[in-house]
């Protein structure tokens, strides 16, 4: 199949990519780079050195034998999408092309405005952009377990059937989201709900727990590894925690730590979204996948880290700043996920297991790490004023109101 | 109370700052003139003829004895909402500065990001003015009945209890909207929701039936009145088949005709939200009102017009023409709505009352309908290609990107 990647170049694109490209796909990526440049704004890099992505096809030419074909380009820009789907007329499109960071939406007015409208606008543009050159091809758009927040009974996949003052009807699982950015997801959910019906679209809606690890088993080499943000505003929580050991900081859970999330390895992730490709949703069927491997407290993993850093020699020791979300600390949690495995879905990596391979990778990266240790630690309040004058500085360059502008060429790392 | 209303100019904000003046409350208003400038965009205008803002104001000076103070601007400029709430210090806002067309957000994929963009970021825009200006104000937002769509169960007000597999939890209700409009207001309700927990805030979100009716017992004279839009685009489906009437061209309900909708009289509309600013939400409290005052059918609505009509010597006629929107056409439909009758709330208009008023205001601009009568008959479809040249034609000047600049100074009509 040919499948295009909107936002190949990031977290979880990269090893997309290279993981339909090693089971006899043609990929087609999209990329703005700006995740790499918003990563700067806050001033982070990646762990990992990432390769400019110039340079990563030509890995991929060399390592795989395969090609590579890109369109560097913005999705809210609506002549770009039209014209690339118009070009490649993909038979599967993976939309991962959108603002991914929950701290970075609450930073301030604009950039929740951004986070809102650039998520929402390039998803539209790519629906429309469907409708008109594609119509036939497989929408596969990456939610977020964070769309459903932590309700007080289970979580079905999408929807539900219920009965409500003697009446029965299937419906779409009330969304509670926490962010912004988390918001901008449920939004996204709507429209392409939406665009599938009325435009007879294929969807796949991937509500994705909280993804984890480096490398996949295409990164035989170590240039081809994919990035690993470990600030505040990039990195998640498990990330951080493992470079808060390496660097000797403390280990943060926020608040009792007993929120729970659903967590999937990377190399699962992408097992998944493959599947997902290779299992198209009908004509005008929006499908909905819970796309997590297992739960997990955030004192789970902070306690994971703890030992298997003390096990590699380290010092690590946890404390609980004040939770600067607004969440529940304490709560149930139930998603449902089973329709993956109906696609034959396979857990291959065990959490602790790719924890000490990412505790292994970093430890190599350390002196990246340490060149950046001042963004690790937690200052993103969800209410006023708890952001400090540091993150403020850091975040200036960024708190012009937003632009329909593509951003200017960037040459990372 | 000082109650600031964005949109003041348009269809409901003008009825509900007379409402309040006569009621003894202070009235400010914000508004950027964007519906006057997008009904001339579709080739229409109002069949009452609508004074510009300037004399709105010497009317509300000379007719109440009272002062009107405006802000001309627009929301998607954080600078000037901040300073607009920073000055006026509200005790209330009524929120109405919305795009609020369903087929105008379905015209093309450009109608529909301004739509979505328009609506959700002057809502942010408003709820971090209000975190840092005006934290006790009380946020009364304009949402629609449309957001919860025509499940086949009753449609609570916001939130309902469930039981899901064994355990029980107050959820928000599904949302299903029928067009990118209504999926804008499924989103603001969403961000306030949000909004109204992280900062604290008091926030009404008023869940709208669709109006009629185009004056209300404080338009005293002629100039006073409303504007009254029937075109297919702004009009709703009681304007154009009253103007269908009138001009003597059929009466077109959708498809079957047994779409349900609730629906509410413009006074008795304005009544609601005054009774919701009169009695603010708690700090932190988001509470969801279902303002309609009684539901009826589309055929329901033509057939009283036809009767109308046929009473006042016209000769009208009723066609069915294939519904152009993607929608249920025969369903259940019982919301509830009971939290505005605790407040006070009493039905002082019917229907047919209303629709005999409205008959004899149109009779009078008649030559203002028949100067537009073009744009009456339905065009827009939901899905692709329906949209036929003349329309494109006529909103050809907007087909260019959204852009953030506030529109060109216009002068109505």
């Amino acid at each position: 199949m040919k499948v295009l990647i909107t936002g190949i170049d990031g977290y979880s694109g990269w090893p997309l990519a290279l993981h339909l490209l090693s089971r006899g796909h043609d990929v087609v990526g999209v990329d703005n780079f700006v995740t790499r440049r918003r990563v700067r704004e806050v001033g982070s890099w990646s762990a990992t050195p990432i390769p400019s992505f110039a340079q990563r096809q030509r890995l991929v030419n060399q390592l795989l034998g395969k090609e590579l074909p890109f369109h560097r380009g913005d999705l809210g820009r609506y002549d770009f999408v039209a014209r690339v789907l118009e070009e490649e007329h993909p038979d599967a499109i993976v939309h991962l092309a959108e603002q991914r960071s929950a701290p970075y939406s609450m930073i301030d007015v604009h950039h929740a405005v951004t986070t809102q409208v650039d998520n929402v606008v390039g998803t539209l543009h790519l629906v429309y952009a469907m409708r008109d050159h594609c119509p036939d091809a497989h929408l596969v758009k990456m939610g977020t377990m964070g769309e459903y927040g932590t309700p007080n009974v289970d979580i079905p996949e999408g929807f539900f059937e219920i009965e409500y003052r003697g009446r029965k009807d299937r419906l779409p699982f009330p969304r509670q989201a926490g962010s912004w950015y988390h918001w901008s997801k449920v939004f996204d959910s709507g429209d392409v709900m939406f665009a599938s019906k009325i435009f007879d679209l294929r969807a796949t809606d991937v509500m994705q727990g909280v993804i984890y690890g480096i490398r996949t088993a295409e990164m035989t080499d170590r240039r081809l590894l994919t990035r690993f943000d470990f600030d505040e505003t990039w990195g998640t929580a498990l990330n951080r925690f493992i470079a808060q050991a390496v660097l000797g900081l403390p280990i943060t859970p926020y608040g009792k730590g007993e929120q729970i999330r659903g967590f999937i390895a990377l190399e699962d992730s992408v097992q998944s979204l493959r599947l997902a490709v290779e299992h198209p949703a009908d004509r005008g069927e929006y499908r909905v996948f819970n796309q997590f491997d297992a739960a997990y407290s955030i004192n789970q993993l902070a306690e994971t880290t703890h030992q298997i850093a003390t096990e590699l020699g380290l010092s690590p020791r946890i404390e609980h700043p004040p939770d600067p979300r607004i969440e529940a600390e304490q709560h149930y949690y139930a998603p449902i996920h089973e329709r993956l495995y109906a696609l034959g879905y396979q857990r291959t990596r065990e959490l602790s297991e790719v924890m000490r391979e990412m505790f292994t990778d970093l430890l190599r990266y350390r002196h990246r790490l340490e060149a950046r240790r001042h963004v690790v630690m937690p200052t993103i309040g969800w209410r006023r004023a708890d952001n400090p004058a540091a993150l403020n500085a850091r975040v200036a360059a960024s708190s012009a109101p937003p632009s329909a502008e593509p951003p200017p060429p960037v040459q990372d790392r």
